[in-house]
């Protein structure tokens, strides 16, 4: 399965919400670049294995919960 | 949970190898340099998000398997 940056923004994004968290205090949290956070929830970006287990961190979520899968 | 690049490593190294598939042959399907293939199996680099899946695609696994987990 190919990597779609755009859906694993869009996820972010998604748990991000429900956690009524802003994209900035994801940021901070996170210790990730506000404008970086932008592209990474826009699918800007080919993100690190390393920030992905960060963000999933600071969401409280499963790491899986954020990966694009098989649609 | 921290991002564990050497359990990432030992995650692709034991898929490959239930798959009866040398370093190089999997370097060479997942479209990887030979010798970063190597610096990946020992946990010596970041990999990217991007990659995971190409390696999830050439291994034939679910990306998740190749996920370090909380242990």
């Amino acid at each position: 399965m190919k990597y779609n940056a755009k859906k694993f923004g869009s996820n972010v994004r998604e748990v991000r919400r429900a956690r009524a968290i802003s994209q900035d205090q994801l940021a901070l949290r996170a210790g990730i670049d506000r404008s970086y956070m932008g592209r990474i929830e826009r699918g800007q970006v080919n993100i690190t294995l390393e920030k992905v287990y960060r963000l999933a961190e600071a969401l409280g979520c499963d790491v899986r919960e954020l990966l694009p899968l098989e649609t």
